[in-house]
């Protein structure tokens, strides 16, 4: 199915090879083949291999970075899995939740002329120490795993063996039925479109700029504000209309500041 | 939760302790316990600790038997997975509809007095040949797991996992009481609790101020652009922290603003 490999499984900074090679096998026996590592430990490596047993393709098709927001730049929705409770809550679902919501996200374009806009990313965390906030900052939704209280220390490849089971049965109900292959997307469709990665930082960049010139933050010093807002806006998951729209008003705040440098012409 | 005690794991002829350890792993994160083990290879095993991680209570109380017969004696429901299309057809059940099954099965005794009558076994075969049709004969019903296709082969401790997790999540779902309404709330969940229509209205009708305020629309009009404003922030549902955070924005901007009648003092 085309929707499962528009779904990107990331891993941050895996320490063990044999989980990297069990994770692989646990895709590719859902139908996802898509794995990225943000700086692996030991890959490729014999440990990896072996466990993959016939997944092998898995890795080697496997893209290594150093950055993870490289990782997440083309994506339209991010999402990372959290056994912890943060001081910033974010938005919750469960594993069936998070299907649903994945597989409706890939819908809107796989059944329609259009299959290859819209990637997910989701993240999974470290072994020992799950995802960093600022990982956790990149995501739309959190992902929890409805574990045992007393015992929720899953195996990473576990974690993405039910995460990826759910994806497939819900890919499996949903692009079963037969699609009209004429459909067209029309403009008004593209300005409904998400925003990617590279979009959602520029509007966020601006209202940081204009916050600062209101004296509501300090220039160019991330805060907890800022931390707040992005949650905010990633929760909302903006349109491409939307994003044009929040950041006229950005313009027309700092147009209008008195001592604004910006000419008015700007305004809109 | 008492039900999941009642459903007994049984791995047919297991080779690897390896896997036997990540069973019990896979077990125990979804609060099942009871494992049986008909004539593994190697076992106990160090191997097999290791890979149960801190789920070595699980195989501490493992039973190891030399016929499967005795493991499902006092079973009053026993079903089978298999990937093998079978001479004679079984009744077949996907992960989802066997656990529906299995603990509707159960809640006919755990939600009265008696808790301890039903028994439910569930079997897994050899890693490379999965179960006897001998050991089918043993079930009700077949379970099959909707893998991939042109990889079908799921490790014994993933196909365990997927199938105690959806057993846990019908658990969840049938037996989990309503949460206890004295439970206090702390000021920082207050903060992150969601706003209610009110609040939420007061802030749209605070940013139609500010935006007519900046020319952005025509005063007291309700526009297109409110339209699609209130949408966006509707999809964002905000907590009542994130509406003070807006609002203190907005009035920031208000009291900026040249020509502005608003006392500087509301500044936040």
């Amino acid at each position: 199915m085309q929707a499962l490999q528009n779904i990107k499984i990331v891993l941050a900074e895996p320490s063990h090879p044999g989980n990297i090679g069990a994770v692989a096998r646990s895709m590719k026996t859902m139908g996802l083949t898509n794995l990225v590592l943000i700086n692996p430990k030991k890959f490729p490596h014999p440990e990896a291999t072996k466990r993959a047993a016939s997944a092998d393709s898995v890795l080697e098709a496997a893209t290594v970075l150093s950055d993870i927001n490289q990782a997440v730049s083309d994506c339209t929705l991010v999402l990372g899995t959290s056994v912890r409770d943060r001081e910033v809550a974010w938005p919750t679902a469960d594993p069936k939740q998070t299907a649903d919501k994945v597989i409706a996200h890939l819908a809107d374009v796989s059944s329609a002329a259009c299959t290859t806009d819209k990637k997910v990313a989701i993240l999974f965390g470290r072994e020992s120490s799950g995802l960093t906030n600022q990982e956790m900052d990149l995501c739309q939704m959190q992902i929890r795993i409805p574990a045992n209280d007393d015992y929720s220390s899953l195996n990473l490849a576990s974690a993405v063996q039910i995460i990826a089971y759910e994806l497939r049965m819900q890919a499996l109900s949903t692009f079963e039925q037969p699609t009209d292959p004429e459909q067209k997307v029309t403009p008004a469709q593209q300005r409904q479109a998400f925003a990617n990665k590279g979009q959602t930082d520029g509007h966020l960049e601006h209202l940081q700029a204009t916050l600062a010139q209101l004296d509501f933050i300090k220039h160019d010093q991330p805060t907890m504000l800022m931390r707040k807002l992005t949650r905010l806006y990633n929760k909302a998951q903006l349109t491409i209309e939307e994003i044009q729209i929040l950041r006229g008003i950005l313009t027309a705040i700092q147009t209008q500041l008195p001592g604004s440098e910006l000419p008015n012409t700007t305004k809109n």
